[in-house]
């Protein structure tokens, strides 16, 4: 049997203790469209995403990440992985069918840093209402409906106080992660990892934030926009509805351009992002930046999140 | 043991009648970076291709894809794939390492439709000279040193006067290209198809060319741009040379943008493209465009083939 | 006392036998801002006009130009320039304040041509309501509101059956428009102008259509966008609303980027454009394109006009 | 008789004390062209400059800017502008057809400040050579030859140390400059103004500098730029180069985007300029912003003078 494997970032299920400004933020704003609500939660996709959600909203009593959704390449995937984390000591709990609005069976599990990841395969591909279905049998919904219009979302920046190395290994070992850049410390040590299962640079990144209390902190999610334009578009909306924002920028590490904004109904920081490269090559080398080359690797250039630490927060994952 | 698989597109052998033109039009007009000269035959690179070359330009009697190259995922696949092929039929010939400058032991051998494909794995991953290597440790050359200046190759069209469905179940079966976008004809058969093995929605193209004397023709080639604000300078640069093209225009499949040009050397018709979408989903279901919905499949808006059917010339390939 | 001047194109006044669907076209579409509605007229301006319209929209029997709209330099010039014409033959017709809403005293008068023009100085400069105003002090409305969003009305091109000389000769004579670029025909004589009296290329051209039964038609008139990827955007806006358009291509003449869109209800077609040229000198000599070099002079590159000729229909005015 | 009347900016006179450095800047990062050398002197324009210069660098012991040269709009304007002058205080001094490469007689004289300025008429309209023409009748070179590649020169932007009210008064009654914006400090004074005798919101704009020791400081000149795109560009370019920078960026007064750089060799620095409004209302009411909305006018959103002030010196001007 083939080892099981992870196709893609499916969804964020974010907790939000003022559902109103979360909506307001997450549907006005950034403009993701409704799918539907099920028992209180709201399930969102960008105009461009082809399953059911890519993100979920649920009233709670803090912002926090529930869990993190991945879909598996084969159906028989989730099983297989549920196998493998059990027997590596990882404990999975399954949950089933409709428990989440569109999915089927699936797993979840916590990582050594305690964030909560999701394995799924089984998702309704929702098909849009009328008023909104493009004339583009590609695509669900029309483009540029309302606010800054993403198409899909994209990654997943986790935060944690443990060691990165560590939580990259068992990503790379459990979940077949593979290490694209990485930032090292004075000892040469990984000190921030950005790994992927697709031809993105990548799907999930690991942020050290040493100084936090808990290990399982969300540094960010992030949604992709198609074009620089859209991105300039995107501070316009933003600044108009006196939002702030860390930004316009682009990144070394995955040459991507940025806006780095936070939701202010659960504190959840997205990052819009458009550009960037992919990796289609095998044998690929990951991109060490060290110590001293960090500062590109960060910011190539514009607008950075140094020069704005207060925005720096994190909530739980 | 695995299946062999292809990892990517990796370059198109090109032949030449007229060496001059052609090395102007990639090199000067297009801005492709040239990695070296070996034999009379030039190797050139975008600034964002990692490998010895995406682009080979060989002198020769007229204008002729000599073939068409594809990296294997593992090295082993090459000999796999060679095991596999010659089982099912296909005639396999090997070439040694370094007879294709930077590369390794390869094999080629020819669809049923006498395409010439090569499958590699090795290849140098040649860093670029001081003068025009990039700050950024993820990239190669710097970007926008002269021309157009696209950031890495894209895909193939290939085009036949066999039955696309046939190239189509041999590129499925024998290759594992998945079908992503199709149009069909007027009986609901394949008319055209799109198909990756990556997340691009395709490395390979199949066209129809029914009134062609030989079935191994050549649709083009393509090389990506960033942002579409690339393509609209592409347009200025390609009217100040006086060289005609067609576009700028959007495609409903693939949603990509794109500029159509002929280097006037070979006659190798290139696309310059941009945009479009990505597809992560490991159950995707293709998506069929019939007959009547097809002219939105091609130009979803703007310059049309259409117009200029005088450019709508073939090579051989 | 100094000679009267015209200081910038103010409004189009069309009329129009589809309210309903002028409505949606202007104000869902194009996404123009709806100042007030005043006896069934509906005035209309776009997020960055600063006066109160530069759009008005009056049910009529079919859908024509009612006037053209030019404010004067100072409050004096209304009536400087309707002695002068009076002088030299033409006859003139006052508006009394507020027969045109937000507008002092005025006059109208027709070109040779039969083309109705309006002079005004005074017209209140309406802030935005709450809801749509801007945070910037510059700027009336937010803008990316709905729709295609463009920031401002930019001109006017006017089509005539009778000599496009003469014209020019009334309009630089009479009113002071400088001829900036124009197209000559095969006796060398005057065939198409662009005039203005603002930094911007034409203000106003004059179009040759010597197949009109009516001298006194309408070419388009045309609203600015700040960018080339804006105008990309609204070719995507309009293609899933259904709306057929020629471009994205570039004029050699004026250099800026167009699309043409014909609103639905009235037949007024609209020219969406960017980019282009400013004109500072004050000892411009005038650009000639001989009949020869027209091509380029119409379509540096794109989709052109000429291939969709159906659309080429105009309006009286 | 006409009050004498400005009619643009037409160009800087630059001194540097690296000649090597500051062509390297201008010729090769900025790709500004070269129209010819002059006893040392060399005359450069940008591709879309219509002049014979709009930059000029000559060798000196330090950075400074010679003069600022404007445009009269008539050929007796200059001495119309000389008699007016004198009349009220100003020595003026001619300077002689041919001092200046490419100039008629032309008067230089000092503002309050003493920031020296010159107004022309006669200029050559040089063509482009062969190699670098345009194929469009209206444009001189081609754009996209080299670097960041401006289309033209769009305003300066003079410091001082002296009370910014007062050289507003003198550029507005002597020389007909009109007050667009400015910002107000705490006791309701002007502080800074942004001035223009075109369409443009600025030609000049006059920056506080309390703490210089001279009154007449450059803050930048700024070349213009088509397009948002072309400024993410330049952001590259200057970051392969290695040259640092501010920005980009979206000022509130002007509403253009921004990056700020400076030439290594005189250290002038430098403002690539796109996007904005234009002002055609004859009745402009200035745009004021109080001390409390100065940021938003400052900046809208994106990387800010604030961040980084050791880039914030001047030159004498």
């Amino acid at each position: 049997m083939n080892l099981p494997e992870i196709a893609k970032l499916g969804h964020i299920a974010l907790v939000t203790p003022d559902m109103k400004k979360s909506l307001w933020f997450f549907k006005e704003v950034l403009g993701l469209e409704e799918t539907e609500e099920v028992n209180g939660t709201v399930y969102l996709r960008a105009w461009g995403d082809f399953e059911h959600h890519s993100l979920s909203l649920t009233p709670g009593e803090k912002g926090r990440v529930d869990h993190i959704g991945w879909k598996a390449k084969r159906k028989e995937d989730v099983e297989g992985f549920a196998q493998l984390l059990v027997e590596t000591g990882t404990e999975v709990n399954w949950v089933e069918k409709g428990d989440e609005a569109g999915q089927g069976r699936a797993i979840r599990f916590k990582l050594p840093s305690q964030h909560s990841f999701e394995i799924y395969f089984e998702m309704e591909k929702t098909l849009a209402d009328k008023d909104s279905r493009s004339i583009l049998k590609n695509q669900r919904h029309q483009s540029w409906r309302k606010g800054v219009s993403p198409r899909r979302i994209d990654h997943v920046n986790i935060a944690t106080s443990m060691n990165v190395g560590e939580i990259h290994q068992y990503l790379s070992n459990q979940l077949g992660f593979k290490l694209r850049e990485y930032v090292t410390d004075d000892k040469g040590e990984i000190a921030a990892a950005w790994m992927s299962v697709t031809n993105l640079v990548h799907d999930i990144a690991i942020s050290p934030r040493p100084d936090e209390k808990t290990p399982n902190r969300l540094h960010h999610i992030s949604y992709w926009l198609d074009d620089a334009g859209d991105l300039l578009r995107a501070a316009d909306i933003l600044s108009e509805e006196g939002i702030k924002f860390i930004g316009p920028g682009k990144h070394g590490i995955s040459q991507a351009m940025y806006i780095y904004v936070i939701d202010p109904g659960s504190g959840c920081r997205v990052e819009l992002f458009t550009g960037g490269y992919l990796i289609f090559e095998p044998d690929w080398e990951p991109v060490k930046w060290s110590a001293e080359e960090r500062a590109v690797g960060n910011t190539y250039w514009g607008d950075t999140v140094q020069n704005k630490e207060a925005n720096y927060m994190t909530i739980e994952a």
